[in-house]
C-alpha cells in the first residue's frame, strides 16, 4: 500500500519521530478504534460528535439517523477531520516534565459523500455490522425492517489525506532515584457478557460469533 | 450546581431523554476520560486532535508546546468545541437496527484564553499533573526545569454550554428468540504496574501516590 502524502496539515514539525504516513499504520489504529471524534464546522463553528466509524477499505463508513445534523453536513460537501485516539498508558517518569501518555492516534481529513444506492447501503452497512459483531450474527438476524434504511444516512469518507501520531516509548529513567517509576497501563478490556432475561442460559457467547471482537481486543 | 443553559447547539431535539445539562454529571464525564477531542476551525477547515484535558472548578485546563497550533487558535480567540467519550459496552439485541453501544458523552462549546502568569500556569499544572498522577508523586519529584513552564502554553476553556448524551440502556429483548443477546462489556482497565530498569524491586507502587487512579478507574 503507498503511503499517505505528507500535506501542511499532516506534517508534524515538532516530534516528527512519532508520526507515520504509512496507510496499514493508520488504518490498524482506525480499525481497533470503536469510535471516533468526526468535527466538521457548521454556521461558522466547531462541532466534534463520536461515531461509530468502520474502515471499508480505504473509506471511513458512518451511520446514522437520516435528520443528523453532521452527516448531513458531510453529505453536503463540508470539510470533515476524523480523529482516533487510544491511549496504551501513563509515564510515569522521574521528572514532571517528562510525564506523558503512550498514544496511538490517527487523522484524517476529507469531504465525504452519502451513499445513496439502498443495495449498495445495505452492503456497507452489513460490513459495518460484521466487523463490529461477526458476520456470523447478521446471518443469525431477521432482515432490517421496512423503511430503516431510507431513515438512515450512510456517509463514506475516502481515506486520502491521513497522519498517525504514536507515542510508544518515553525515557522514565532520567531524574533523580527515590520514586517508583515506570508505566501504568492502560486497556480497553471486553468485560464478562452480560446475557438478556430471554437468552437462555446453556446458549453461551458462540466463540465463532463474537471471535472478531475477542481478537481485536485480545491484550 | 446549577444546570447548563440549553442552547441551540445542545439542545437535543432526537433522544432527547439521553440528553443532561446537568454540570455534576457533565463534569464526572469530563473527569472520568483521560483525553478529549479538542475541535476548532483553522484557515476555515475543521481540525481535531487528542489533548489530554482536566477540569479544575469550571474550566477545561489543556497544556502543550508553545507553538501548539490548536492551542495558539483557541488562545487567539478562536472557539472550540470539546467532547470526550467513553464507550460502556455493545448492545448485541435481536434485530440489526436495535443494536448499539452503551456511552457517555460530554461535548462543550466555548471560547478559552492563555493563563499568561507563571505562578497561575505553575499552579494549574500542579493541580493537572495531581489529578492524573496524585499529590504525593507531585511533592516527591524534583522542581520544574526552567525555561519549562515559558515553552509551555496552559489554555483555561470556561464550561458556560455543555451538554452530556448518554446511552445507559437499550432494549435487546424484542425480537426473534434464536440468537444470544445482551451486553458485551467494554472496561477501560489499569493494568500491571511496569516499573522501569532503575525503579529497585521493593519500592512497589505505593498506594497512596496512584490511589486516584485506581479509584478513578476502581471497576
Amino acid at each position: 500500500m503507498m503511503d499517505f502524502p505528507r500535506t501542511d496539515r499532516t506534517v508534524m514539525r515538532r516530534a516528527a519521530r512519532r508520526a507515520s504516513y504509512d496507510r496499514a499504520a493508520i488504518y490498524a489504529i482506525f480499525d481497533e478504534a470503536f469510535i471516533a471524534a468526526v468535527a466538521v464546522t457548521l454556521d461558522g463553528s466547531p462541532h466534534v460528535q463520536p461515531m461509530i466509524h468502520r474502515r471499508i477499505g480505504d473509506r471511513l463508513i458512518f451511520h446514522g439517523l437520516a435528520t443528523n445534523r453532521l452527516l448531513g453536513a458531510i453529505a453536503a460537501g463540508a470539510e470533515a477531520c476524523i480523529n482516533v485516539a487510544i491511549v496504551d498508558a501513563l509515564v510515569l517518569a522521574r521528572r514532571i516534565e517528562t510525564h506523558s501518555m503512550l498514544y496511538r492516534s490517527a487523522t484524517a481529513y476529507g469531504r465525504g459523500y452519502q451513499i445513496p444506492d439502498e443495495i449498495e447501503k445495505l452492503e456497507l452497512m452489513g460490513q459495518v455490522f460484521a466487523s463490529l459483531a461477526g458476520a456470523a450474527r447478521l446471518a443469525g438476524l431477521p432482515p432490517l425492517a421496512p423503511g430503516y434504511l431510507s431513515g438512515t444516512i450512510v456517509v463514506a469518507v475516502p481515506l486520502e489525506e491521513a497522519v498517525a501520531k504514536v507515542n510508544s516509548h518515553v525515557d522514565t529513567e532520567a531524574g533523580p532515584d527515590a520514586i517508583w517509576s515506570g508505566l501504568m497501563p492502560l486497556q480497553q478490556q471486553v468485560g464478562l457478557p452480560q446475557p438478556d432475561a430471554r437468552t437462555v442460559v446453556e446458549r453461551l457467547v458462540p466463540a465463532s460469533e463474537l471471535q472478531c471482537l475477542y481478537e481485536s481486543r485480545g491484550r
